[in-house]
């Protein structure tokens, strides 16, 4: 195998990939990249950790086809460091070692064999089970969706991401049974096709890094079973998807709240990080007291003493006491795009609702902590 | 205990008394600061942890005097987030809480009776023992010398910077034996008074910070048998100074080394850090091997693979290889301000001299590694 790359093309093609390859697995091939030549114009780079593969095609010179893998954090440290100009990869096949020429620098990195990386790219993609959809509502979508899933142990479906593709709409939403966030979007560029599926949440974290990455305007969704595979032109994600049955979350959002607070987003935020300096860091509780117009925010701790903060708000129902670990109020404020936030109560122990005080349909929902 | 202070003002001086209060202390006062009202218009903050103090006194409105000690951390973390108003604190002397209050903040924050703090603050200072220095060049000698101090156990002389002021030069170095730093730099401003000391690295650390947010030209230095006392016109350090007889590091010094090399420094710091993606964890050793006016850079590895980069150089003596710790050579060239580098040196097991190509009297002096 040689060829000749840009460093940008190869560079970008790494980052795209390296996250996946597993630093501390029993097979060290799996701490590798798979490098090969697909024609003379292009090679594929590909990790996987079994759970989540991404591949991607790299433009290059190739000048003998062949293939070899390489540890992804050396290459990865190597390639930064290069000068902006072309590299040259030269495989010496009996001792599996990579010569990287640029300019001046030279490497010698020892590699292993490419029979020794599993066979993660041979699936089947058909065309009619797919669905064409924008990247950006997808991605905006699984960005706002995903923070709520719960970091359990991989094979609880709570540390799963529920994504439900109907004809025009494209809902996602994830809760570890404290609170929950949902978005749901409006799609075009759709075939009637739908879908739905628990995807885990290390693939839409993933996925969310690739969209930065990448320059495409939509991605194509392949599902089977097992598996889900999310395609752009040049890259692709495998993903090991969640089975069984997601908990019916849609039950669990009140129709109407009657006691509805406007504030903004920003300030909340503020008034939030400054009260929480005294909070107990076991249970991270803020009390929200809402008086006429009024919220008043306080913290306070068994030792070191006591906060509180008060901010001018929009509410006119009766006054209210309740209380929320702030941890979650503040990650869903920080997922809302608009600047004003309408937060959707009825009693002080019901689930309580933060939405954008506009039309987008993103919540994200608490539930209130018992005070004693 | 009453007083109103910007919050510029006193952030500030939290900030720079802070790092020295002991998070993990025996002691829990010692992760204080003590504030204590001076006169009507300032106040002093304090913290200590034994081995060095930092003091600095703040303008503030002062209502009613009085003495507090709070949470240094807890404070740094309230006053950082508040409004960039006036702050009033209120002491409760019933119950040692002070009352913050800012816009509409409020915090309640409980400290420790201002009488368990260590009465560090009671020294003599005697103008006649006192040397007038300019802060620019003895903040400068202090970055530049103390880098190659060793990180032992804080008794052991070579963890401390050795400081010799005569009638107008400033010396200052570190060494841990593998390697040195030293600077030094003409002074004026300088009454004919001389003094060697060996300060410990914690010191000159807390000086580069302490320097960096104060806007005094110049600093007063005092010392007596156990102490060194560093004042600006606001803030003060106290230090233990370290007792001994520090290794006459001048005599290491070759007068001079016949094998000149002058290279650029930043080309030489990338290569090097290039060059080291490929080098044994253990040992970081680089290899240079000097043609003529060639540098060639090597690394090796027992199980990853190799390295090497070639640098254009002005170099006519006759071949030569030599390895270093590349760290130690990337420190010391971090430290020097010039662009070009010059190397000078003798045998390949002899001390190494990088200095600037420029008259400025800055030395990093490294021990080759012997090869095998």
């Amino acid at each position: 195998m040689k060829f000749l790359v840009k460093k940008e093309d190869i560079f970008n093609g790494i980052r795209l990939v390296a996250n996946v390859a597993a630093m501390k697995s029993l097979q060290p091939v799996l701490a590798n990249i798979l490098i090969e030549t697909v024609n003379d114009n292009a090679l594929r780079l590909t990790a996987t950790d079994f759970d989540l593969t991404i591949s991607t095609t790299v433009e290059a010179q190739i000048e003998n086809e062949g293939k070899i893998t390489l540890p992804a954090k050396k290459l990865n440290d190597i390639v930064s460091r290069l000068a902006d100009k072309l590299i040259t990869f030269e495989l010496n096949n009996e001792t599996n070692s990579v010569n990287i020429k640029c300019e001046n620098a030279k490497f010698d990195i020892i590699g292993i064999s490419a029979s020794e990386f599993p066979n993660v790219l041979d699936i089947n993609l058909v065309d009619e089970n797919s669905i064409d959809i924008d990247i950006k509502p997808f991605t905006k979508a699984i960005k706002q969706a995903s923070f709520a899933a719960a970091n359990f142990e991989t094979n609880n479906l709570l540390s799963g991401v529920v994504c439900d593709i109907n004809e025009n709409t494209l809902e996602m939403a994830s809760t570890d049974g404290n609170r929950l966030a949902r978005v749901r979007e409006n799609i075009s560029n759709l075939e009637k096709k739908s879908s739905q599926l628990i995807i885990p949440s290390k693939t839409t974290n993933e996925f969310l890094k690739m969209s930065a990455l990448v320059n495409d305007q939509s991605v194509k969704i392949y599902t089977d079973k097992t598996k889900l595979i999310l395609k752009t032109e040049k890259s692709m994600m495998i993903s090991r998807i969640m089975e069984g049955q997601y908990p019916k979350y849609n039950q669990l959002i009140p129709k109407e709240n009657p006691k509805v607070a406007v504030i903004n987003k920003n300030k909340l935020v503020s008034a939030l990080e400054l009260v929480s300096i005294m909070v107990n860091e076991k249970t991270s509780i803020v009390k929200f007291e809402f008086t006429e117009d009024k919220l008043t925010l306080r913290g306070d701790t068994p030792d070191s003493g006591a906060s509180e903060e008060t901010l001018n708000v929009d509410y006119k129902n009766e006054d209210m006491i309740i209380a929320f670990n702030y941890k979650y109020v503040i990650e869903g404020l920080k997922n809302m795009d608009n600047d004003e936030v309408k937060i959707e109560m009825n009693t002080n122990l019901s689930p309580t609702v933060f939405r954008p005080n506009s039309d987008e349909d993103y919540i994200s929902l608490i539930m209130p902590v018992q005070m004693r």
